[in-house]
């Protein structure tokens, strides 16, 4: 894995000025929108990182894979697939996917907001305290150690405090019997997800698994089944980067989630798992500056999957 | 105003078999749909009834002209079309008037749940109780007694346990900016307003009010003003009966409001103030056999406006 | 008729500099924006008039309710209705009433184009050229002169040519089989409804008709049966001005029917018709200040029917 | 390339009863849905074979990426980009992508109707005939061979005479100047495009060369750029199978383009490209049984890119 990192990470620098925070959960307004990193980890091991790979910031939508893997280790693929659905909305991460007075589950993706929430009630435990350290356990394992994946208690608070539009959605999903638990309760396990603390090692890490049928890197024994990384990958080609999906397969070409805390997880089936880190956001919610480099790493080392 | 109310009801009678009681509300669906009853009374004070106009049943939608007017009241015109539109929205009671990721407050109309919920918050008083005691109030005041109208525990606690759809239309109007208050404190006020008990005399009285330029029947001096009993009536004609507005207009043509509970409130300009009550609703949430009787009476006592 | 026409006239003449000659149809960006007449003609007969009242202008939507009349002479409401609605759309004067792959004729209004294009295939007639000058004796029979009401070519080719919206819309109810003709023939009889000149007294003329429960001015005879007048103008106010039929509600409270052309025909049921002339338009597609004019009217004659 | 074609042919023979021939296109009635047929070519020129190989169809929504590939030879990535989006629209194949009276044409998707219409604008040539002989000779090329690929007449006709929805689309796109030539012209072209005959090896053949880097199988010099290769292969992968596309990722993995004709072209990036035929579609659209056998196909040899 040869490759110039430093430089690139350079020539993706000034992106960073174009972007922005987001304004509409205040702790993320703390982020400094000059900071970019980058970690690439091959699934034979080999780690290479540049940048402000040692930031934290926090997870948010990139977990809504690792939800989704939890849910279909839970209940396997054909009891997650009848509770929502694997089709692109073609619409923002926090649409109402909702017309006409109905609310049709398989127009549900778990990749956006109403998806994911609805995903957060398929996770067993018999508290949705049990069911969130479950999944942060699941975090734990992918990211390969436990130091990390703390959660950010001023970025949940902060999203709880603010995140009406996710109510919206998930009365909605109670209105239509997708979701019964109480939605606060269900909410709380969501907000919870999104604040879990990681770092580009980590997120590289996650992709890693993905990438390498399951296994960490440079083993043998999946930790998942492979068949989940398969499932996972496909959802997040079509879905990762909301209604910016398509763009992201035409220039970068591999399966990848961003979150609105910066960071988006990259996964280049059977090569590596990489992990960007830039809080400065485009249009569409995705770190600009990450989405560059990542298109810059994409045509460097060749890694479309098309 | 000499009418064979007896024979008219009679001959809607059978029309009570034909409706449904509402499904999503549970303490509504101990109503007897085989209820009909009917109550005009004249801007001069003449009142005449037949069937069940003793009988008490939630007033439902009908109290949002009421909450309109005291949205009027204490802002005027111009403060209450800045928060609230007047245009039909040609969708159904519960609908989502919300496409794009954008919410129009102009698109809101106080004749459907996300309008009329946007228009309690618009209602003045230090806490949410307050506001809800003067809107009975009022209620009481336009229905001319106060022994009547008062809150069916029974059905606000059933309203507020099954609101789901009304907490997802208000979180949405939190997320805009539209309301700004504690959103179960809204709902709560505007649970308790749908829950208000009355009775067909009842819903005359008030109908009588806006349809004698906002005084009593047989007074001089309104309790009204004159201009906001003929904005709600011109309202209640273009949205009243929800997205059977165009076909109430065309079949009986006098501004009118529905309500789940099994009430219409009818307003003949200058006539008569007539009240319905029939529980058992058609698909658009209105008193099937009451709308027919309604328009029986347009025909009989050429009541069109038109 | 006692009312000081010069003065309201003169007070609303600066509105005409606030509105837009329509730009999507070429022909019209010729009218002069300075232009205002307004005639009144009482159901006895009365005529006063002021301002540019001998201007022609094209008809434009003002035909839709003709249409509607035309059509219900020719197949009875029960027929009409059962290929459009009548409940008002929510929507600008050309949307798509279509969402989810399914076109639903009750959907269709025959105030708003799609649904007055469907109206046009209902209108009996061996070919459109039949079914269109039916339509033109009816508009000079309700119109009261034969003098009047020449197509205007010009304004004629000129929508034909640049009606592409139209097109779509027409193709669509195709497409559902709402139309069954063959679409250019059909909008070619829209195109030149839309194009029969006409001025602010024909417009007054008209709205007499409907005023009048059918019968001419002074006249006891019906010409058209006074049961569709009532039907038509219970449409004209829900829908007659577009989306903006509430505000024109609240504002003027008195059926009405707007075109692109500058006209608007207003309708006070048992007491006048109205025609109005001022090309400049408002953003909803209704003229500007002749809304303005009717809204002072309607306050210095207590025209409202609320 | 060891596989048991003729046993998986086999097992997904009885998928071909579950399926319908599409019922809109009178022409494609006549297809025998009994039908099945697949070929696979790998990139080194292997060919194998099974089943009703030799039955010519037409091709339909698979000439949708050489349409595509077209007005990317002729105008190269950003101005095809300038004139239509790449992100999935979540809608069905002939869906309207327009809301609140804005069409953006980012909103298009060059792999259904609205946006393959959009793209016949930009192939060049001095009339839609030449532009259509061009698009002829390109799928000549990739198909690697002249004698087929004739357009089927009778089913031109039939889409020319039963396109109605395809002309409101058209008609919609001109208005808002999307296309500017004339709509018939522009249509005629997309028909004459859709009618081209095709059979299961041609469809192997195209596949192959966008698998194969650009370059026909066994060959070493592109015939169409790399880069737009996997732009398309990007694309397909989003968008190729419709509202099925994140289904088919899931299930199979690969790149691919579903014609109501009943074909599907699949590309599997370095390995092969794969021609499928039966023409009893699923409720998407979409071949039922082809999609069976591709899904077997992907898990025996490993096809899946996630």
């Amino acid at each position: 894995m040869s490759v110039h990192l430093e430089e690139m990470l350079a020539a993706c620098k000034p992106y960073t000025q174009q972007g922005q925070l987001p304004s509409y959960i205040p702790a993320l307004k703390k982020g400094d929108p000059k900071h970019l990193g980058v970690c690439l980890l091959s699934c034979d091991g080999q780690l290479i990182q540049a940048g402000d790979c040692g930031v934290q910031f926090s997870i948010q939508s990139i977990v809504k894979p690792i939800l989704l893997l939890q849910a279909l280790l839970d209940n396997g693929v054909d009891a997650v697939r009848a509770h929502v659905g694997v089709e692109a909305t073609g619409k923002p991460f926090d649409a109402i996917n909702y017309t006409d007075q109905v609310l049709d589950s398989q127009h549900l993706n778990p990749m956006v907001n109403m998806g994911a929430i609805a995903v957060c009630s398929l996770i067993r435990g018999s508290s949705y305290q049990e069911r969130f350290h479950r999944l942060l356990a699941l975090t734990r394992l992918l990211a390969g150690e436990d130091a990390r994946n703390q959660v950010n208690e001023d970025v949940y608070r902060s999203e709880k405090a603010s995140g009406n539009k996710n109510r919206a959605l998930a009365y909605l999903l109670k209105t239509y019997g997708i979701i019964q638990d109480d939605v606060e309760e269900v909410l709380d396990c969501y907000f919870h997800a999104c604040a879990i603390s990681t770092d580009c090692v980590g997120l590289a890490r996650i992709g890693c698994v993905l990438a390498n049928k399951g296994c960490q890197p440079g083993a043998q024994d999946p930790i998942i089944p492979p068949e989940y990384a398969r499932f996972v990958n496909a959802i997040l080609t079509t879905c990762g980067m909301y209604d910016g999906s398509g763009d992201f397969a035409v220039r970068v070409g591999v399966p990848a989630k961003s979150g609105v805390g910066g960071g988006i997880m990259a996964v280049v089936p059977s090569r590596m798992g990489i992990g960007i880190f830039s809080p400065a956001l485009d249009a569409k919610g995705n770190s600009l500056a990450g989405t560059r480099l990542l298109e810059l790493l994409s045509r460097e080392l060749n890694l479309s999957i098309f």
